[in-house]
């Protein structure tokens, strides 16, 4: 393998972040739902109140992926656990294992950290990922499912809110 | 309804949290899980690298339940978003809209905090709180399954980590 290298991104990364993100929404076909600028990725991975962190990593020296990070919580343990929220490598860099590498640095980190689990998502059709994840030794929490409030039902329940 | 109030979780809450903890556990027949200490709740939602909070619900002066949550991540929007871990009232206090004031109460730190959305996780049988989140106006993400890596898997992968 030529010269892999996986580091913590910095805020000086959040013009190759948010291209990163670009590639990945048009490989997805969901360009439009970017609405992600610059200032956001600032703001919000390397901001005051930041709660995500994301990682570059670069063969020979240029960028070729990224991953987007944070702690989640499980709260029979009362420990944290590492979620991956994103993982984006160049279709042409794809195949030589530059994916595996991420997630092998970020298991580190999750055992570096004290985390009590490991976990991430994906489309239940895809199966090649699904596969790959299972021989990891990953196990689906397929009895969960995740609801989602935004807009303006978000708004609407917050405006109820006692204080 | 009575008086009450709902209020971020101190250190000083952690032996009340390990409690309902328990009592949940209990609930749901998982006491046997339960591995956190009075510790290590101090550690993961108190300590210096703390990434989850807690909120404690009371009635009457008197602590009738809790909430665990995080701040997770929209790629797209390039904005945090909140999770519910649990939440949990006691028994005999449900049914008098507790648990909804909690949640209006989470839809407004998430709207605060800039959060682009809110969500929370439902097990697929629980239709009566399917039903409930419904009605919030909460969608369900049901494409996507969660993988989890634990254990001895987990140490496995980052043993073969590159740094």
């Amino acid at each position: 393998m030529a010269d892999l290298s996986i580091r913590e991104a910095t805020a000086r990364d959040a013009g190759t972040i948010l291209g990163f993100i670009t590639e990945l929404a048009i490989y997805e076909k969901a360009e439009h739902e970017v609405l992600a600028t610059e200032e956001d990725i600032c703001n919000s991975l390397f901001g005051e109140n930041s709660s995500a962190h994301g990682l570059i990593c670069s063969l020979d020296g240029e960028a070729v992926g990224f991953a987007i990070y944070f702690f989640n919580y499980s709260t029979w343990l009362g420990k944290p656990g590492l979620y991956l929220e994103d993982l984006y490598v160049r279709p042409e860099q794809r195949g030589g294992g530059t994916g595996t590498e991420i997630l092998k640095h970020l298991a580190g980190i999750a055992v570096a950290r004290g985390c009590g689990r490991f976990e991430w998502s994906v489309l239940d059709w895809n199966e090649p990922a699904i596969k790959f994840y299972e021989s990891l030794g990953a196990k689906p929490q397929d009895e969960w499912i995740v609801y989602r409030l935004t807009g303006k039902a978000l708004t609407d329940l917050a405006a109820g809110s006692v204080s």
